[in-house]
């Protein structure tokens, strides 16, 4: 399936499952990729397979996963299926031995995500969920900054991501555009997304019988809160994240390619007195009106850097920097929204670690 | 205090009562307006009312509001004093006999609220909410779009009002900023706000003792849901409304001077079919990606189509557009975001007509 | 060299000749095209023509225009080599009975496109030039706006297309950037673009040999006038054309893709009276304020329209819509414009007709 | 007419001269000032000053200029009348021993400011222009930066000032507008606008008897080019100048408050070699894709600022920062430009100094 000189074997060999809406993507940047060696393309419809074999100039293509699965020069596989088919998928391919990554949700059900986690885990292998966004240039610039503490504490996360958008058959929009906001919090916050409990608001008022419009509030640890807003049916297009910190402010604007992250030296400044009362803290509350900084990004595909991150983690046997723990995390507060919108919006535990239980009391 | 001459005295007279920061606007607007004489300017800070009084050229002024409320040529106050003087002020006023218009919050309580509105009614007098955005051109265009049926049945309403804003003392980010969505809401809304329930969200990560980011979600009749984000810790100002119809979608950008006001024919298109299941639903699902719109509005100054409104409803003994009640309405929402607030964002009851027991159970 | 059966050989068969920057984008619209049939790429590098064969999935790769030429199946050609081969391919190929589509600038010089005119006159051949813009779904919108009357007469038409770009080593700002502009002034102009003279001004201030800022100015019929702004060394992307009517005014701004292209229903009215004087005629200015609007635009790649206009003219033995008289008309302003510069921006004759004489007094 | 207390005798008194447009502007900042007196308010229409004055509060009035001259305790007026009175009133106030303050433009002909300024001089007077733009907050950063050497030597000035205008009944769009943009540059720049020629292209395409739309270029020392777009036609607003720099690009946009002003760290590197070929020299071309920087600007009114330069310029006895001279060099490129416009846009040369022949040849 592969040749055999020096310089294509030294790469990983992938396979790509999944020849719909993302698998082109996925293959030309594999194919595309001085890492990886694209090996095949798998798809049950093996004309749509081909096609897209096509468009990257002649790769092998397949109906059969299970041939694929026994290639033993196959080091790793890209799902890009619907997110019911990733948990048998996932196993199989990690109890064949591959290394796996695998489309946003990281499965359907919380449940079927620990289980993917705990057998990459105990099989030693590579889980990587394609949180795309996070290897977006202007993501991986807000999370160094943050990292390096530029922002200072984080005070407040808001995100919106709205569009007139397809109602998708089978998910509601927090399933379907969420899990984008979630991720890039996940990877950009210093200790990850740690939101206890979410509050979900949805609705549906075409009766489409899935929530069209949709909010999550996440208080988060020190007083901090992230807010989502995901709709379908906003005629304007808005994907915008706004990042407070106690030093700065940071704004991701997606859809202005001239300045997408800005840093504004403003804010308030609370001095506080550890004798303070209200009244003197009050005193002691002042604004800064500084200068605003747009750093200047590289252009590059997001999907070429996490074609790079793939490998890198399975040559450095670590994990991802978008690794399946942090997949299990976007589902976690994916879940809980599901629950807190079963319950008219109030406040729903999120699950955390491997647990499995019923978290809601 | 006012002259003979029948030009003027067939203006209606009004003092002023508080010369702060929203004063010297109406002293302004009453001046300039052709129904109403400016009588007085009342401050306990004498020195503060006689600096607004020389802003509009020659207005008496006195730090006594029983002298005012006892002249019998007042026809009517407009009270600019904080939220928690509104209830006596009000009080005195109408058992005066002088129609009364209030700045925003109606009052501090609810319970208050219905007291004022009640007396007003009592005494026949008028009791105006000065909801000063309700009277901008761009608003009053909404209003007049929606009740056209232009938009056809509003699914969502989504309200954005950020910016870095002063920490104040007594209120938090609900009680200051959202006052001015909720009115617009219940002002543009065919059936006004009438949500029966509220989630408010908070979080006040600078250990100031109040909320200084806050979220509402509101569901509304039919399915349809309304939201609101106010925050003070923005380094960019946003004010922005969306308005999601049937028919189509309004965006409100008051920060775009040159297109308030867009219109979009674009949106989701559901045939309902009595028989329908899920399947046969979703194929029934159309879009429409039709043209923009911008209606040109005219200039004109909010306040002065206020004053002329609080004019007209003296005059024509009915209740002002934004009346007693739809400030009522305004403070029950925002009791119930306090509720919300201490329940950890659970919904909690809007309390509606002139009830005052506790709604929550 | 093509297939035998009918449904493909009912198609018009083309070869691209040139696979550099924008072969690529020819040969993969005309391989989608339900009109054509790619028969052939031909480049002297024959490893970048197979690079752009693989790229669209096998098409025959040839290094030989005469090759090419020779073949009785082609139908036509499709040029993107640089200017300066524009006039002796296009001639060899004419003269070889093929339809010819060409890259802008029609050619380095206007009296060789004037030949290529006329040669593709005589043999009775399409010769198309290859004004992309033009088949933009704004443009095409524009031009039937014009065309309908929807903005009453033309009054000016102001055009700034600035970016940081790359300084080209045989060209100016002017010849580079500049034949977009006046193309699609060309192309939506009711009468075409009139100018009879042209007034250059460049600077060449990193002393690169060649002007790198330049601005057009051309008086139009009737009073009314087109400028071009054109610039290499703009750190911001600006991309606008603003065309003003005596009914509306229209502003096309192409990096705004929510909304391109808004017709603004204000201006300035004047009543001209037979009889008026300076002073009559001020006193009947007024002033329209009136909506915005904002058409719908389908979204379709313009190449792909290109080649379906260009089968159309082949099939329907007409001009093209952009025909090589269109290109003629823009290299006739560039080389007007090189003329101006030399005199210091004084204003230079623009060559009309089939003329090749000095037009310069 | 003035108060004999010490505090305000230690200000300068100043009279305001024409109470119309911009009348009421400089009598509030002179009013607000704490440099000056304003002593009076002088009209031919006495009822325009009374109103003027009594909006800043009980300022004398007269319809007599004389009288105001004539008042020894006058040290100052401010003229804001039609441009044509300007040369005699400036005149006779100067040998009244009066510094002055000027609208803009300083005169109806350049003739005639070259007398006022050396009147000036001559009498030991201060005559400031009062271009307003070149003290707000944006237009003092970007003269500081540019002093400052950040961004490098200038290659070119572009600006863009086009809306819905008023058409005057008395100039052309180049003498209403443009005056801004050429006092701006002059302010700005190093050497100030030292254009030696300017080409000036106008459209009256409404017959309103003058240009309603106006480009001019001007070449600058060292191969810059500087570049003024004004037009009244136009239905969108745009205010905008890009300086381009050796080091940095500085775009200014005065519709934008939340980011008036942008430094770009991007550009167009060339290494000249003195032994450098065209060849060579293209292959030392690199692009700079560096940060954007937008620094706080502070709030406050440029007529504040002007009144304060007023009084420094007349305490300190020194030029202004905006002086005659620069009234004068401004009046220069419109003279020049008027010119222009009569040889159909050819290169028309700008007078300089204090000579008053005719420069064209």
């Amino acid at each position: 399936m592969r040749g055999s000189d020096f310089s294509v074997s030294s790469r990983l060999n992938v396979a790509v499952i999944g020849a719909g809406y993302w698998g082109p993507n996925l293959a030309r940047n594999f194919r595309a990729s001085p890492d990886w060696n694209l090996a095949a393309i798998c798809d049950l419809d093996i004309e749509r397979a081909q096609r897209v074999a096509d468009g990257v100039g002649g790769v092998p293509v397949t109906p059969s996963l299970d041939d694929v699965l026994a290639d033993p020069g196959i080091d790793a596989i890209a799902i890009a299926t619907p997110a019911r088919t990733h948990h048998p998928i996932v196993l199989k391919a990690l109890d064949a031995g591959k290394h796996v990554m695998v489309e946003k949700p990281l499965a359907d059900e919380r449940a079927r995500g620990v289980e993917m986690v705990e057998r990459a885990r105990a099989n030693g292998l590579v889980l990587m969920a394609d949180h795309t966004y996070c290897y977006t240039p202007a993501v991986l610039k807000i999370r160094e900054l943050i990292a390096d503490g530029f922002l200072g504490d984080i005070l407040f996360v808001d995100s919106v991501r709205i569009n007139l958008g397809l109602i998708q058959p089978d998910v509601d929009v927090f399933w379907d555009l969420a899990p984008h906001d979630l991720s890039i919090m996940d990877f950009v916050l210093p200790g990850g997304l740690d939101a206890t409990t979410v509050s979900a608001h949805g609705a549906d008022p075409l009766r489409t019988g899935k929530s069209c419009v949709g909010y999550l509030a996440m208080p988060l640890q020190n007083g901090a809160i992230a807010h989502v807003h995901v709709n379908w049916l906003s005629p304007t297009k808005i994907r915008q994240m706004v990042i407070g910190g106690t030093k700065r402010t940071l704004v991701w604007d997606d859809l202005n390619p001239q300045q997408r992250v800005s840093v504004y030296d403003r804010g308030v400044d609370l001095a506080l007195q550890s004798a303070g009362t209200a009244d003197t803290r009050d005193s002691t509350i002042s604004y800064r009106l500084g200068d605003t900084w747009a750093p200047a990004l590289p252009e590059r595909e997001a999907l070429a850097n996490v074609a790079a991150e793939f490998a890198a983690s399975i040559r450095e046997k670590r994990d991802a920097r978008t690794s399946g723990e942090s997949g299990l995390r976007v589902l976690s507060v994916l879940e809980a929204a599901t629950g807190s919108l079963g319950r008219q919006g109030a406040p729903y535990p999120v699950a955390s670690g491997h647990t499995n239980g019923d978290h809601a009391s």
